[in-house]
Parts: structure tokens; sequence; C-alpha cells
């Protein structure tokens, strides 16, 4: 059977003392003995009284629940984001309340903005999907704190925590070339992806500042595997002597890795192949083996770090990067 | 700026009437005209005027919030099946509040236990991380409902939804008998894992039923990569016309199929491979290229589910499988 929730009478009965010395002794709003106040609560604990927190939340007029919205929360990406800042906000006792925009397609996501008002949540935390498109704004639609996550907002004063593609791009060919490669091609995705841009971006400016240039013109695509292998078919058919190939996420790296292999090439002593995304940690968690080599782009520090941010206060507008890091695998 | 939250008062004076008909008008707890009452519904609407949530929850002693406890939210599968029903449950106005089990070892699961029960939650979701072994049950520490997902709990009573990994067996072999395969091989993780155990047992029993043997003893390992290489490389020498590999995970799958294609063999042509997990559905989402065939098992209908029937008050004890299915891709 379960044990019914202790209530300050109890207390006050297993004490010995009025409700009003009770309420007194854990609230501290009058003045009683401190012997007395002592008393009264090591019998709260040892009976594992907890004040009831939704009357003291209704006191407050706040909920200690945060408000949440996904563009689509069963995407893999936001579902990291969510689960982190989930967990550190469960840490410290706030709740959240989940609205998916996908869900709500038939009442559009100004329905949700009101209903989350009405349940007069503590602050707001938008997630986004990816940093590939700016999203917009929700800042000015609720009166209380709004932080975004993972996305590029079309106001650039919303206080937001999410990648850094520029330093993702970076990083990637610092690695490369710390293993001494110099013959090194990039493979990533749409042209027109801000995401693909800014990694291009980053990468081609730490080449050329190492007096290198890229062994082929970067191939813009698609995110997707088959495109990997398209890519990979035409740059060692053109660029046959290249010794290394970024790849814009993990998802090309598997398709680069199977065409590169199924030409005889050795990976990574012929090629290295360095992805983004540390797709494989991600899926696999603690039973994984790690094979290909990644950037991990802080996916948990950016849920963590929005969580915390939101529950001290730090509004700071103007967005805040997470920093990648390389995880060193089999194939670079 | 952000504008404020409209009150009863902000309706009642749109409205033109007291505070008080307003108040009868939306609530319904009084007799007033009906002409009254569809004006100040009216006007309310106009004006984006929601009840206060947390007024009425508190009236009725619940907070609209479902407890949620994780042994490990970062584990990929938990991920799933947490963003699923907090998606769920956030459609229906509820809350989650979370405790996961790996965040809480300074003070152990029981402080969890007490702050919920603190928090008047409507009921609790316990979320596992796998079929693979028993966990403790949670059902009779609450005195609101609790469900079970995606775990195998120690009490048979509890009511929990969860993976069905004997139909999972069963399926995989069903695929490859389909397309014509005879000669097949299960390469899978440790031997005492309920999961590997169950799927095995599922998978024979088909074959058996179908009037065929394994081609090679079942060979049990771990959930990785690197054991699907080791034992498909066994797995070659001592059967060389195997004409299928039914492989216990999409991970141990992955790395068979390495070793196959480097071995010289067509996939699917020569030897068919089929795993289970769904992996790059779920790690690449919209963007994913399908390659690996695999059994999907059912993660998000799990988090449906637990968000449902907790709602419904449907809390019938014992355990209910969902039913997975083939996902089929380039592999068989």
């Amino acid at each position: 059977m379960a044990d019914s929730v202790i209530t300050l009478s109890d207390v006050a009965a297993a004490a010995g003392v009025s409700l009003s010395t009770a309420s007194k002794a854990l609230n501290g709003t009058d003045r009683i003995s401190e012997a007395t106040r002592e008393h009264v609560r090591v019998t709260a604990d040892r009976l594992g009284f907890r004040h009831n927190a939704l009357a003291r939340s209704f006191a407050r007029g706040r909920s200690q629940t945060i408000g949440v919205l996904t563009h689509r929360a069963s995407n893999p990406f936001t579902r990291v984001v969510l689960a982190t800042a989930a967990t550190e906000l469960g840490a410290k006792e706030r709740a959240i309340l989940l609205y998916d925009a996908r869900m709500e397609e038939q009442h559009d996501v100004t329905e949700s903005i009101l209903q989350l008002r009405a349940r007069r949540i503590d602050g707001v935390i938008v997630i986004g999907t990816s940093t590939s498109f700016r999203t917009p704004s929700f800042t000015s639609r609720f009166d209380v704190p709004v932080i975004n996550a993972f996305t590029v907002p079309e106001d650039p004063q919303d206080t937001t925590i999410t990648a850094d593609d520029y330093a993702i791009g970076r990083l990637a060919i610092s690695h490369l070339l710390s293993t001494g490669r110099r013959r090194i091609a990039h493979l990533t995705a749409e042209p027109h992806d801000m995401a693909a841009q800014r990694r291009a971006e980053g990468a081609g400016q730490l080449l050329a500042e190492a007096g290198l240039q890229w062994a082929a013109p970067v191939r813009f695509g698609r995110w997707r595997e088959e495109w990997g292998e398209q890519a990979a078919t035409e740059l060692l058919a053109e660029v046959p002597d290249v010794d290394a190939i970024f790849c814009g996420s993990d998802a090309i790296g598997r398709g680069v890795e199977r065409v590169v292999r199924a030409a005889g090439r050795q990976v990574p002593g012929d090629i290295a192949l360095i992805g983004v995304d540390n797709w494989e940690s991600l899926m696999h968690d603690q039973r994984g083996t790690r094979h290909l080599t990644t950037i991990d782009v802080g996916l948990e520090e950016i849920g963590r770090r929005v969580a915390n941010r939101l529950l001290e206060g730090d509004l700071e507008p103007g967005t805040q990067y997470v920093e990648p890091h390389v995880v060193i695998a089999d194939t670079a």
C-alpha cells in the first residue's frame, strides 16, 4: 500500500505541539523558542514531511514550471537538448510544460502561448532543430524570461545559446592539420543552409591561415548519406591524391566512408575522415563503439546552460555559443 | 513589449458586467441568463482570457503535473520515450517533473519520491533504458497512479508498456524468410541479457516452425559494433555459405556489414543483414537515408501510450507490449 502524504497536522501531533506552533516552527514567521523549532524540524524530517509545494507556489503566484516550445520534439537533436534541460530543471524542482509546434497544427502557436501564460509559468525555453535557418522570435510574446536553444533567432537581441558552426569548421580542419594532412576537401549540405555555410567558412579561414587551399572546391549538396556517396565518388575521380575529407555531418561521412573503402583506400591511412554531430555517441550511449572521428557540437551543454541561465535569471541579450570539441575515433 | 496577462477584471470591464457576473458566466456556478453568459464568453475569447490554471488546480488539490523518474535520461532510448511522452502530455496541458536517478546519486531516489509527493503530482511515469534487466518497482511508493515504460519491472503486476523482444526476434526471421533466405545466423549481445535472450528465443521459434535450424549456433557477445566485426569474421570462416545474418542490434549490424563487405560479399545479394533499433531513423529524422534494414521496437508508441493511459486512468495491472515493425532499407 502507498503510504499517504504527511500533513502539517501529522507533524504537530507527532511533535506534541499545536498546529499553529508547528507552522511557525517550519515557516520561520513568528517568534518561538529555538529548541521548539528544532524539535519540530527534526520531527518533520523524520516523518518525511514536505511543505506542499503547490500551495507555496500558488502563494507566490508562480508555478515552478518552465514552458518549453519546440518546433519538432521528435527531432533527434531537439530531443537531446530537451532531455538535458528537463533533467537539469527537474534536479532544481522545476517542471516543464512542452508545446510542440508539430502537435499544434490545428490551432497555431498563439494558442500555446496563451495556455502557457494561463499556467503562470516562470519562464520559457524555445528549442530549435538546427542552426540551418533563422527562426521567428517569441521573446516579446511572454511577460516572463524567454531563452532560445539550438537555433538562430531572427532577432539578434534574443537571449540564445546555440552551436558555433564557424568554430566547428575551424576545429575540424585544425584536427586534420594536426595529423599531418594537407590535401583536404570538404563535402557538405545545401549551399543556402546557414550551418553548412558557416562550417565551410570557418574551415576555409583556418586553411588560409595555414597557407593552404582546398584540394577541390567545396561541394554543397544535402545532409544525406547518399549525397556523401555521390560527392565522394566525384571527388576521388577529380582529386585522386586527396588525403583528408571534412564531411559536413556524420551522415554525409558514412556515405563518404563506404565509397572511399570500396575504392580500395585505407581509412585513415590514405584518407582521413572527420564528420560533425557525434552521432554515434548520441545514439549508442555507453554501449557505443566510436568509429567515425567527429566534432561534438555541444547539444547537452546547450541544454544544461539554457536551464541554468533561466533559473539564475541571467538573460543577457544576444547569442552565446557553446564550444565544440573533437571526438577522436578510428577515421582521423 | 510583452502584453500582460488578461485578468477576469479585464473581461468584466470589457463586457460591461460586474466581476461577480463575469465569474459566474465563465465558471457556470450560478444562474445567470444565457445571453449574458454568451456575451461574457465571447468577450473573454476575444481578449484571449484563460482561467488561471494554477488557481484551478490548487482548488482541486492537484498540479496538472506528471512526475517522471528515469534511470538515465541521457540514454538515447530513454530520450525518445521521454520526448514523446512529454509532447503527448503537453498537448493535454500536463507538465512533467523529471527526476533522473543519475543526477540524484548523493541523495537517493527516496528523496525524489518525497519531492514528487510534495508537488501533489497527478501520476508517475517510470522510464527505463532497456528490456535487458529487471528493474525495481516504484508502484507502491506513490499514492497516485504509476506506469512503467520500456523496462521489465520486478513486479509483474505493475502497469507496464514495453518492447516485445520475442516478437522482434520472430519478425526479423519472418522478414528474412520472406526474401527467400534459408541459411540464417544470429549474432547478438550478452547471454544473460534478457532482451538478447528473448530475441534469440523468438527467432529460433519461428525458424523451427518453418522447419529450419540456425546455420550456426547463436553467438552471444556484446551490444557493440566491434563485437559485430569479430563475430562476423568467425561466422564467415565457419559457415561460408550463410545467406542472412540477424544482428541483435543495429550497432552489431554495422560491424557485421563492414566485415561482410570487406570479405567481398555483396549485401544483400550474397548475405542479407537485418538489425534491431531503427537507429538511423532515430538519429537522422527527416534528413535520413535508410541504409540498414532493421526492426523498429516502437519507442515512440511506448511514449504515446504511457502518457495516454495515465491520463485516461487506464492502469490495468500487467505488461502490455507494443508491436514491432520492419523498416526495409538496403540490406535485406
